[in-house]
């Protein structure tokens, strides 16, 4: 599919990324680069690139795809360290979470030689580093792929068939969209079980049951990742929590005042959607 | 150690006792008692009694123990029609996860030649009924026993033996200290679930991942239980509400005003707690 690939940040999905695509042999030649030494030898370590290497130009030189998965907060600087030493036509592309700042930025930075997409893979971990990475993370995870105007339409649908190889299911979104969504899905359950788990305390954990620890799983994620993603999506992240009080408050209302068809109506409705999130 | 113990709502948590009880040999017979025919021959297909009956005071008579497994709404009136017809010094108990008003109620209720002692199983699912009933699942659970003033002593004593057999670990609170407990650990969570669920659409469901699945999986648990839970343990579930919101609020302020400084010590202080809950 394509002749070299450069993953720019070689940790959980960068490593993943590898892997995948070294296992479905979509490239040539797999080119991390890191930005530490040992992160460099875990890299190897790992096998999930063919070489690994701390000189981003050297390595993003001569690359039909080169794949930005540092920490969100990094992504549009270090597009601009790649814009200059890409090829002709070839694809430059992210994972972030965050697509209408990402790509409103990086759109702007590149010239029209080389065609950037935003991606964004569903798919991860509360752990993080390449040691984590597998090869079948995206397997059945959505991925967005972002369009815009101006947006290569050949690089979208190359793009397309590569994630899709990796085994995602790819959704095509405007940036906007994508950030609506994403903050509803994502940012906003990341956010309410980071405040969920500063409510307990030493006393209440020890009832801790299977809906606690399902509910505070992914405040175990790094938080300066999702320092960085709650600030780059600040706008639809906020208004994402503010709809998910308004909610809460219905049912503290109902329950305030006893209003017990008023709780049924909102247990029922918001049953009905967990039911179809999960598929039932 | 029991002669007779009768279960009084044989499903998902009455069902497992059943079985759990009969795997341990904790008793010469379990009667189940059934509102309904059609549920009197679930469990007796389900094997969690020994035998079944629509008649209560038959059922409960002569019992050593007398476990009230009913839909925690129905708790207080089953304890007035059970209690007149229990033998001296038997002991009398519960498995409703609101304990302050209930206890309370009971207390009134029962004359003093029957011991109640309540208690909370911090076991379950988001399935219901005797058919997802499993002898295993109070398997290193949390099981509340509740001290009063008027608890008898030596009841106490051997309803802990009781559930430590099932293979729960024991923990003797006021009926005040667990609710505050509970409230945090399971009917906060809960609540917030189904809040959380409430606030998704048909489009940022598409994009659902780990996280959202399992923030929302506690939502498919039954909404006539959660009404009753929530309106009997009013109060402390709205302060842990409020408590959460204003967490989540702070967060929010943080978010908005780009303190990048308040939002890492926020979700650092939040990873911990989840990494405590998670025996990490």
């Amino acid at each position: 599919m394509f002749d070299k690939i450069a993953i720019i940040g070689v940790g959980l999905i960068g490593g993943s990324i590898g892997l995948a695509a070294k296992k479905r042999r979509l490239a040539k030649e797999i080119v991390g680069v890191c930005r530490r030494e040992s992160s460099r030898r875990r890299a190897i370590k790992s096998k999930a690139v063919d070489r690994a290497t701390l000189d981003l130009p050297e390595a993003v030189k001569g690359a039909d795809l080169v794949v930005i998965a540092s920490p969100v907060g990094k992504v549009t600087e270090i597009a601009g360290a790649c814009a200059g030493c890409m090829k002709k036509n070839s694809i430059l592309t992210d994972v972030g979470s965050s697509k209408e700042p990402i790509v409103k930025a990086i759109e702007k930075l590149v010239s029209k030689k080389v065609n950037f997409i935003g991606a964004h893979p569903m798919a991860g971990s509360d752990k993080s580093g390449v040691e984590n990475a597998r090869a079948d993370i995206f397997k059945n995870a959505v991925c967005i792929l972002t369009k815009t105007r101006r947006a290569d339409r050949k690089a979208l649908l190359r793009l397309k068939r590569f994630w899709k190889s990796l085994g995602s299911r790819v959704l095509v979104l405007s940036p906007e969209e994508h950030d609506m969504r994403a903050s509803l899905a994502s940012y906003l359950p990341h956010a309410v079980s980071y405040a969920l788990s500063l409510t307990q305390n030493g006393r209440s954990v020890k009832l801790a049951a299977g809906s606690l620890k399902d509910m505070t799983r992914v405040a175990s994620s790094d938080p300066g990742l999702w320092k960085d993603i709650f600030l780059l999506s600040g706008g639809s992240v906020l208004r994402a929590v503010v709809s998910f009080a308004k909610n809460l408050k219905k049912l503290e209302i109902a329950i305030k005042r006893r209003d017990e068809k008023m709780i049924l109506k909102l247990l029922r409705r918001a049953k009905k959607m967990s039911e179809g999130i999960h598929g039932k």
